[in-house]
C-alpha cells in the first residue's frame, strides 16, 4: 500500500462533488453518507485501505470477516456526478491522517472533483435539544454559496480534527473549494440519529432531493452495532490504555 | 528489514496450509500452534522478525540471549502440506500490523498457501466455564467447510484486534480463504491451558490426528515463564506507561 | 510533502539572519515573531507545512478553513535581511521533530542564513515577577556577541525541547551559530505578555529598532483565541489521552 | 540522517571489542563506560544521531548548546584495539531501538568488531547492598570465556530491553558474539555509583587494566547533572504524559 484507494471500473465523470463522512464524534458523518449512499441508490465503487487505520478486523453478523476499510460511492443526482467516501475508520497517526487526506485528494484531482463537501459532528460537551448545523468553509464566496440552506456560520467551532478538516483545508491550497457540515451533538452519543437528521435535511436542500427518513433508524442502529463490535473490545481486553486509544481513533469531530 | 521473513531451505510444497498462531490474549493461539509443533513433530524452518515488533531481547533459562522473534514450522499431516508461524511477538504500532501481516500474506503467496488457519484467544472478560471455540470465516462457503467441528459460530466476537484478523481480512483480498479459531478464555489469565486444550480439539479434528494432551501442562507452564520474563519488566522498571504499552502489545486477542 | 517549506517568490538575500518563534510555552516565541512581523512591516513570503503536524484545521472567526502551518516572513532592517519562522504548530513525534528542524536548516543553507536567532517561554513552574532572558548559544564567541542585550546567562536551563533547540545544535554542526532566547514564564499562562515584552525588549535592542508596544495586548489576546481554538477540542471531545497528547504538543518550551 | 554514525578518521584497526554502555536504569552503562574513557584516556573520535532520539537540546554548564547524541570512543589497552559507544540518549520508539541497533552492528561489520560488550543495569526494585553483575551471552561457549570474572549467572533477568540486548540479540545473528553485563541496582536511583563501581570490577578483570576509582564520584555526579537537567524538563512543564514518555525513554534497563 501503504494507503490506496481501489476503484472497481475506469470512472468518467463531469465536474463531480466529493462527498466525505467518515468515522467521528456521533458518528454523524458516516450515518449521513451512508444514509444517502442507501437512500438515492448510490453504486459502491471501490475501497479505501490504509496502514495507518487501526489494526482491526470486523467480525459481520454472518461471522465473515471484513478488515477496516472506507467505501467509495458513485451516484448522479440531478445530472451531477457525485462520489461519496463513508466508513468505518480514520488513522490512527497525525502522519496518517495527513498520508490519506492527500491521497484522497490525488483522488479527487484524477476524477476532476473540484469541490468538497465534508461532514461531521461536533462535541458540544452538553444535551443537544434542537441540532444546529455548522459549516465552515474553504474561503468566503463559499459560504454565500451556501447561504441558502440553514446552515449556521454563527457558532465557536475553533478546529477540526481529522479528515473533514484536512480535505478542505489541504484541498484549498489545490484549489478546491468546499464546505463542512458539522452536526451539532451532545459528544457523548455513540451515534446521534437527531444530528444525523439535521444535517441530511441540509443535504437534502443542497443535492435538491427528496429523501425518505423512514429508514434513518435502522440506519442509525446499523451503525451503533458497527461501533459497539468496535468497542467491544473494551470490556473484552481491559486495558485502560487500549481503550483510550481507540476512543481517540474514533472520536475525532471530523 | 524492515520486516523479514528468513527460512533456511528451499520450500517445495504443494498446496500448504498456512497455520498463525502469536501472543494474544491467554496465549491461546501461541500455545496452541506451539503444542502443534512439538507433537507432531514439525521442523523449525525459520524466523520471522521486524522493526516493528517491541525492541526487547530476551534472557532464555541458558543466560543466552535471543530477539524477539516468530517462528516458521513445516510439517506434513496426511499428505498435506503445513506451515505454522508461531510466536511470543506482535507489532507494537498499527502500522507494524498491517505491515506484517502484508509480510506475511506475501510468504504465503510464495508458497502457495491459499488456505489460512489463525488461532487466537476471545477474552470474555468472565469466568469461563467449558471453553467453547469461536469461529469467523473469510466467506460463507469457508462456514460450512468447517461446519463438523465443534466450532461454534453462534457469538458476539464483533472484531479482531491483530494478525488473526488481519491475514484473513486482508488475505481475503487475494483469494485466500480461511478461518479464525477464538478460544473463549477469561481475558485474565496470562496463558490459559482450558482453552487452548478447547481449540487443540477441533484443530486434532480438522487435521485428522490424534494428539497427545500430556505435555499440555509442560507447554503451557512454558509459555508462562516466557511471558513472566516479559511482564518482569514492569516490576523491575516500575514505569507505568511502559508497562501499559506492554499489556497493549500482548493484549490483543489475535 | 512530507514536510515542506513554500516561498512564493525567489529569494536574493544578503546574509540573512533566521528567526523562529513557533508555538511553545506561554507562547512566547510564537507572540514575539508575529509581534516583530506586524510591527516591522514584514511582509509573509511562505509556508511550511508538514505530515508530523497534529492533523487539526483551524476554523478561522470568518469560518473559513486553515491547515495547521508555520509561516515564513521576510524583512530588511537597518540593510540586514531577516526571515522569520512563525505560527502555532510544533511536530507530535520525536522523529517529526528532527525532520522539521533539517527541513528549516537545509532551507537556512538555501538561503545562505549563518545566524539563527529562536525564541521561547522556559516554564518556571512558579509565579514570576519580573521575567528575564535566559540565553543558550552555539559557542561560547557567541555569547560575547549577545553580551550586551540584557540577556541572562546565568541560569540553570538543563535542556530546550523542539525545534529553538534542535536548530541551534543541529545547526551547529553545520556550521550555523545563534542563540535561544527563553522569556522566563510561569508555564501555566497560555500566553504570557509580560515574557513576550521581556524578549521584544531585547530583540529591540539586537536588531536596534524602536517596537511600539500599543498593540502587545492585542496581539496576546490573538493568540489566545487561537489557542483556544485548539484547546476546545479537549472539553468537546471529552478525551482524556487526546487532550494530554495535545498538552504535549504545544507545551514545548521551545 | 536518520541515523548516522561520524567518525572522524579513517579507521584501522585490529579485531577491534566494541562496547556498549547508552542510558538506563541506574545509569550504569553510561558512566561505566564514560569512566573507562576517561581513566583508561580514550579518544573521542566520533558521534552517532538518529532522528529517533528524543527531540531535546542539551544546555551545558557554560550555557552552549549540544544535541542529544551518542559518542564513539577508542582506545588500544594491551595491544587490543576497543571502541566504545557512550552517551545519554536511547530511541523514543520501537522502530527506531531496532534502526539504531542495526546502525551500530553495520558499524561493528565495517570495522571488523566481531566481539561485544553492553553494558547496562537491572532494576531490582528494592534495597540493594552488596550490587551483583549479572550477564547474559551470546551462546553458551562465551559463558565459558567470562566465567572467571566474577560474573554472576545465576539470575532471573528475563529479558534486556533496548539496545544492550538488541546489539548481542541481533549481532548474534551476523556472527557475532559477546556478552551483556547488567549492574544491579534498586532502579529507583537516577545514577548508581556503587553498581557502576561493581561493574568497573568486572571490567577491569575483562581488559586486564588497573582502574583508578578516586574520580568515580565525580562521574557519578556529573551525570546526576546531565540527568537532572533531562529530568527538569517535568518540572518545568508540568505535563504528565510527556514526563512519563521521558521515564520510558530513559528507564530502559539496556
Amino acid at each position: 500500500m501503504t494507503t490506496e484507494i481501489r476503484i472497481n471500473d475506469e470512472l468518467d465523470l463531469e465536474n463531480p462533488i466529493l462527498i466525505e463522512g467518515l468515522a467521528g464524534i456521533g458518528h454523524v458523518g458516516r450515518n449521513c453518507v451512508s444514509y444517502l449512499a442507501d437512500n438515492l441508490d448510490a453504486e459502491k465503487i471501490g475501497t479505501i485501505e490504509s496502514h495507518h487505520l487501526p489494526p482491526y478486523t470486523i467480525v459481520e453478523d454472518d461471522k465473515t470477516l471484513t478488515p477496516l476499510q472506507n467505501k467509495v460511492y458513485q451516484m448522479e443526482v440531478n445530472n451531477r456526478d457525485i462520489i461519496m467516501i463513508e466508513g468505518n475508520a480514520q488513522a490512527s497517526s497525525a502522519e496518517g491522517h495527513y498520508e490519506i487526506a492527500h491521497r484522497v485528494l490525488d483522488f479527487a484531482d484524477e476524477i476532476g472533483a473540484e469541490e468538497i463537501i465534508t461532514i461531521g459532528g461536533y462535541g458540544k460537551g452538553d444535551v443537544v435539544e434542537e441540532p444546529e448545523v455548522f459549516g465552515a468553509v474553504t474561503g468566503q464566496e463559499v459560504q454565500k454559496d451556501y447561504s441558502s440552506y440553514g446552515i449556521s456560520f454563527d457558532h465557536d467551532v475553533g478546529q477540526i480534527v481529522g479528515i473533514s478538516g484536512l480535505l478542505l483545508g489541504l484541498g484549498k491550497q489545490r484549489g478546491k473549494k468546499g464546505i463542512a457540515l458539522l452536526g451539532e451533538t451532545p459528544g457523548f452519543l455513540m451515534s446521534d440519529p437527531k444530528s444525523t437528521e439535521a444535517v441530511l435535511q441540509v443535504m437534502e436542500k443542497i443535492l435538491e432531493v427528496d429523501l425518505d427518513y423512514s429508514q434513518l433508524d435502522d440506519k442509525v442502529e446499523e451503525s451503533q452495532e458497527v461501533l459497539k463490535k468496535l468497542q467491544n473490545l473494551k470490556g473484552s481486553q481491559g486495558e485502560k490504555e487500549q481503550s483510550q486509544q481507540q476512543s481517540s481513533d474514533l472520536g475525532y469531530i471530523g
